[in-house]
């Protein structure tokens, strides 16, 4: 029996090379895992014009977990591959705790001044599954001057509060046991009011966390003025997707942005991918930096309660990342080989 | 008769402290200025429980533009004042351009390492009627687990196109003509696609203008990793204010923002303030820095077509901030006296 069964959608651009990497550096840690590879993007889009078959997603029901690379490409329509695969996937898998760790890492810069590595910690807790996200609109009269476009954000309590939860419930295991919530309950008076009492009944149950709350528009400041107050985030949908933007910003870039879009309850398979893009400029060069994606299978590994494994890869690429030489050209096997024999 | 009727809404907290060298400002640079000031806020809001008397309404609208300093107290619960006054305004008065440049100044650091004044110059012209803030949406079921919470963002051809030309138009004006279009179209596929057409069709009437699309997740990467990149951007009202915060926290913070409401027609009154808020703990200490309402007034001399007094406004300040002695105690009324001498 296999340790576990991962599906790898490594989809489009550099999406491959760096799920490359990080198989290698699993493979490395947790021999014994079986992967089933699926074809999904922009290739099976031009090729098929499907997006995710049901037959497919019936397989990758089946798994332990989604190792996934990258997926879009500027050949496509907008929307078509997100909201048909990455976003269905989140939906359809209950993926409600979109977890985003940010970190200084050693060798790496901020393009902050004077901020030093090791000082900003955090980890974003985005909601996954609500918010602005559903696709609820439409639009009347198009193209004429009566047009009119909607969005609609929905909100729920049980969905709010559990994701809430989740993310007290992270803080309580870290060191300065700080959650932030960060809406704009000024504007958005009614989910805005949902949150803030939702995330008031939750404090309620972790007397041992701190507790703040910030306006979007000013914790979007404070991450540039002051990323190291934050500990735990726990935000909306679309705001934990600028925020967490914002976060890989500060800590040197997207290269190191790992995110897993977690079903808790494993009722679902979870799915882990970088925060970067396709990249379709610098694919097929194999000069992508694959950090993201080899931190993003520790997170997955330490979903599937491998926590040993986990620390030992994310310890072994931080040591590779922090012995860099400045300025010298990177190779994307040659990072997973490194952090691989760092094993 | 009066060079101008300009109605001053001081409001709460530095508010008052700002605002009386705004308007010493003007006077230096145009004298004749005649102001009626109203009284609202907090302060009104705790002694009659009203935000905006109908009446007080019908006076503003009587004026050429309003002067506000700030408005808000954590005693007032969340929306009351920001809904019931500062959006009323917006939307009553059909300010559709909310106008807010950044600038890297001399003087004033970034928290960027390596950018130098003169380096960042931009302009974000945000939605101001529409989006999200248009109030639409509700609560279900309140404090029962089958609770639901709802946002609608209403986006219609009319409102979009409009402050889409507005920002063409000001950008045909500036040095590199380009303007940078940000949504999130690969997920609000309904109004994405209505800006994305709105936008596509207005840029066709300015040849001269280059552009660019952004998904807002990786415009606030951008604000941050290259904010050089910018000239003009248009933006949805709820993207704009978390641009044009992040935008005020690379130009040193928000000491330097101005914004506008603006009512291109002049219809009614366009409204002038500074981005930042009422800063209740440095409130009465005669320590605020008020560069940011004298730049408003500037955008306000600006709109009221007095062109010169506006440019040596800014100039003003800009000397002003300038000649500062790095880490010296600053006092809001020795700001005013010295922009004000220098006029
Ligand atoms: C590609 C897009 C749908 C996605 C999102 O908005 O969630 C991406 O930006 C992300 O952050 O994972
Ligand atoms: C106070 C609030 C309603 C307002 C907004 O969200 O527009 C403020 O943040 C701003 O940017 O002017």
């Amino acid at each position: 029996m296999s340790v576990a069964r991962i599906a790898v959608v490594a989809g489009d651009g550099i999406g491959t090379e760096v799920t490359a990497q990080a198989r290698k550096v699993i493979d490395a840690v947790l021999p014994g895992v079986d992967y089933n590879e699926y074809d999904l993007g922009a290739r099976l889009y031009h090729r098929t014009g499907e997006v995710l078959p049901a037959s497919v997603q019936t397989e990758l029901a089946g798994h332990d977990a989604i190792l996934l690379g990258a997926i879009g490409d500027p050949s496509v329509p907008p929307g078509v591959l997100e909201r048909g695969l990455l976003l269905k996937l989140r939906f359809d898998f209950d993926q409600y705790v979109n977890l985003r760790p940010s970190k200084l890492w050693p060798g790496t810069t901020s393009p902050l001044a004077g901020v030093k590595p090791g000082e900003i910690d955090m980890v974003v807790v985005r909601e996954g599954t609500e918010g602005l996200y559903v696709g609820a609109g439409g639009v009347l009269h198009k193209d004429t001057p009566a047009e009119i476009a909607t969005e609609e954000s929905l909100n729920t309590r049980h969905g709010v509060e559990r994701v809430i939860r989740d993310a007290f419930a992270r803080a309580q295991r870290r060191d300065r046991r700080h959650v932030t919530l960060v809406h704009k309950t000024n504007v958005l008076t009614h989910a805005g009011n949902l949150w803030s009492r939702a995330f008031a009944a939750v404090a309620a149950e972790f007397p041992e966390v701190t507790t703040e709350y910030q306006h979007i528009d000013a914790a979007s400041m404070f991450m540039v003025s002051n990323p190291q107050r934050f500990d735990v985030v726990v935000t909306d949908n679309l705001f934990g997707d600028i925020l967490t933007d914002i976060a890989a910003a500060v800590t040197g870039g997207i290269g190191m942005a790992a995110s897993g879009s977690v079903n808790p309850e494993r009722k679902f398979p979870s799915t882990f991918e970088p925060v970067h893009g396709s990249a379709p400029d610098i694919a097929g060069k194999g000069i992508a930096d694959p950090a993201a994606a080899i931190l993003s299978a520790a997170l997955l590994l330490e979903h599937l309660g491998r926590h040993a494994e986990a620390a030992r890869v994310t310890e072994a690429v931080a040591a590779e990342v922090a012995s860099r030489a400045p300025g010298a050209a990177l190779r994307t096997d040659e990072v997973g080989d490194r952090v691989a024999a760092a094993l």
